[in-house]
């Protein structure tokens, strides 16, 4: 995804092909948020800032991180998709090849709700960094503070979706309640993003 | 933006620069929106969908035209914002200068508030159409309807932040107004959004 250009990518995106679709948009919102908390941070330097200016780098390298771990998400949410789409298409013409294709199909279910799982951590991260940024970053760009959070609200309302998809179909009961709990506590993030969207606009009617 | 790569954009976006920013943002989440919508309806074709083939026809050609004019908007989000900070840059020596620059600031501020509240009409859009794919679509891609809302509902929701930030300089009341009313609709749309986004969930956990 990253080499391709905006307008290749969104035009796969609109065409009747597996993938990309809702996995790869998730992890690019989570990396736009990501993106544009580096952004505010990288406005929050200089000797007005000198206070925070750990935090700042700190909270500059994090964001940094996460925009490439949300690429690399998006890659294997691809990749991750096309192993369901190929075990569904195994033999069934026998017992042994149905339930050797069935624990195929469960395996790659598992796989592909991985990615949009991780999609929810770095959303959170994303939330987390800019409610940081929240009180001490450059006012001239705290609407990019919102912006931060509205992508990342995306990105894990969309990933919450492309696990639950996966849920019904695992059969490890264990991997099941995890992705379960990750999409459970979405609400939660949902919340938190609000609340620093909500802090920012009122900064702003001020 | 088009024509960049998701990477370059990326990096951009999280750089020290005034664009792009939260508008181009915001602008590419629509975009992505009206893509997946635009993917949604082509897998919704064939014998099996023949009764609604007019519809889906209708709903592929709207959300590729969406596509396209969300992609123009964050290219005029730039200029815009460039066009605001050359007016800061203007002389204030004179009266008559203080008086001009004034002029030129009100002015720009408007012409910022444009590319983001047309924004929130291609959010609105990208609802609609995800809301009429909803009953209809194919239901092997309908997570994907909730892809494309919740990316919506991110377009709209950044968008609206950016038009806020812009009201206070805009001189013109009668713009002032009308920009004031698009962001607060946008709460109710977000509401929207999210009805589309349970009701995908719901059909998920039966």
């Amino acid at each position: 995804m990253r080499d391709q250009t905006i307008g290749e990518f969104l035009e796969q995106l609109s065409a009747r092909v597996p993938a990309p679709g809702g996995g790869a948009s998730a992890a690019l919102h989570a990396a736009q948020g990501a993106a544009l908390v580096a952004m505010v941070a990288r406005y929050t330097t200089g000797e007005r800032y000198a206070g925070h200016a750990a935090a700042v780098e700190r909270i500059t390298a994090a964001a940094d991180a996460l925009r490439e771990t949300a690429l690399r998400l998006a890659a294997e949410d691809a990749a991750a998709f096309t192993a369901v789409t190929d075990a569904y298409r195994l033999p069934k013409d026998t017992d042994e090849e149905k339930a050797a294709r069935s624990a195929a199909i469960a395996a790659a279910l598992q796989g592909a709700a991985r990615p949009p799982a991780e999609v929810v951590g770095i959303a959170e991260g994303v939330i987390a960094l800019a409610g940081e940024l929240l009180p001490i970053g450059n006012r001239n760009v705290l609407s990019d503070v919102a912006a931060a959070t509205e992508a990342a609200r995306a990105a894990a309302g969309t990933a919450r979706v492309n696990i639950e998809i996966n849920l019904g179909g695992i059969k490890d009961e264990a991997a099941r309640a995890g992705f379960s709990a990750t999409a459970d506590a979405v609400g939660a993030l949902m919340e938190r993003a609000d609340r620093v969207t909500d802090a920012v606009r009122q900064e702003i009617a001020k």
